[in-house]
């Protein structure tokens, strides 16, 4: 297909997309004339794709651009693939290395994988998961600095729950095609899926606050 | 306490609890003198709310003093505070109504609702959830636009998950003393909680991927 059928089946304007062009977000076409390129199905997803990252995940086009040039590294596996295209997500500040709840919050959070069985590897000493565990101990940092409760037996549900969770992602990344079409596919629902489950996370606890505390 | 050693135990700066006072975030102290006032345990545990909602939350200071007005209204119980709480907490872009994928956003959120049990007048008739519906249905739509899963077969194990950890939630609530300090650490959990929660699902995530398409 041309540029212009290629906008309207995406509903991203042609300017939007000689923009993504130009940032290396979207693939060249294939070239027919010296003015005009043929565009595909491929091209397509990859537009779906970097509209779900930047204009609803709100992403960086320079992370977006980590983010899409990570899925197209063929020499990785579909773990690796997955994995690396993660870590480019953004994942909040870095924590605090002069605070000393930092060095206590990474030994609760390696405490906590541990008790679960994920592989420290996931976390530490390969890319796959490195931010999102920097992540987890700002978090856990900041929770014991004021006080609030966050130890392992208070984390634990939570991270039960996420495991039930990353079943449900990855059963629906499972039903989406090729590997191409997974990888994407995971990238994009991890990032389109947070306020879904944010939002459901209040509304369930309206709804357990009723149950428990209506009337008192 | 006298404001010095309010700062002191608070980690606050003195002049960080004055711009509070003026702004509303934190109620004033006993006058003692024409110059001084004297705090209780009430500003210190106020002062870790504030903190957590501004500083880690980053949330805007007019958000914050509503959630804080919510929470000082005695003519609410226990759950309206908790609910009018949670109301003013920053929920991102409203449903924009002008798209068609809204309406439809709306019929699978409210059927999601419908089979889970969950009572409508949490989300749409009472202030309780009204604006986390919203973000729902926002997030909802965003998925359907952009042609990725999310129908109530889709949804279904996501809000499994949160009413698990709305249960987590409410535990970790009701062993905070007293109604006051509970409706408190609801709405600083709430917060904070969020980045655990993510995290967690992205590590859990790594950890599912691994199990299922490692080396391939």
């Amino acid at each position: 297909m041309r540029l212009a059928e290629l906008s309207a089946r995406s509903g991203v304007s042609t300017a939007t997309i000689k923009f993504y062009l130009r940032e290396g977000l979207l693939h060249p076409g294939r070239r027919v004339t010296a003015t005009q390129a043929d565009y595909d199905e491929g091209h397509l997803r990859r537009l779906r794709l970097v509209r779900a990252l930047i204009q609803v995940g709100r992403i960086p086009v320079s992370s977006a651009r980590e983010v899409i040039a990570a899925l197209q590294d063929e020499r990785m596996d579909l773990h690796q693939r997955l994995g690396t295209a993660t870590w480019a997500l953004p994942h909040g500040p870095e924590p605090d290395e002069t605070d000393p709840a930092t060095e206590a919050a990474r030994r609760t959070a390696d405490a906590l994988m541990e008790r679960l069985g994920w592989h420290r590897d996931n976390a530490c000493d390969r890319p796959s998961a490195a931010p999102a565990y920097g992540m987890l101990v700002t978090a856990i940092a900041a929770l014991s600095r004021l006080g609030y409760p966050c130890d392992v037996e208070h984390l634990e549900p939570y991270a039960r729950a996420a495991e039930r969770i990353a079943v449900s992602d990855l059963d629906l990344v499972e039903r989406c095609g090729t590997p191409d079409e997974q990888v994407e596919a995971a990238v994009a629902l991890t990032v389109l899926y947070e306020p879904v489950l944010l939002s459901l996370r209040r509304l369930a606890e309206a709804e357990e606050s009723r149950r428990r505390f209506d009337g008192k």
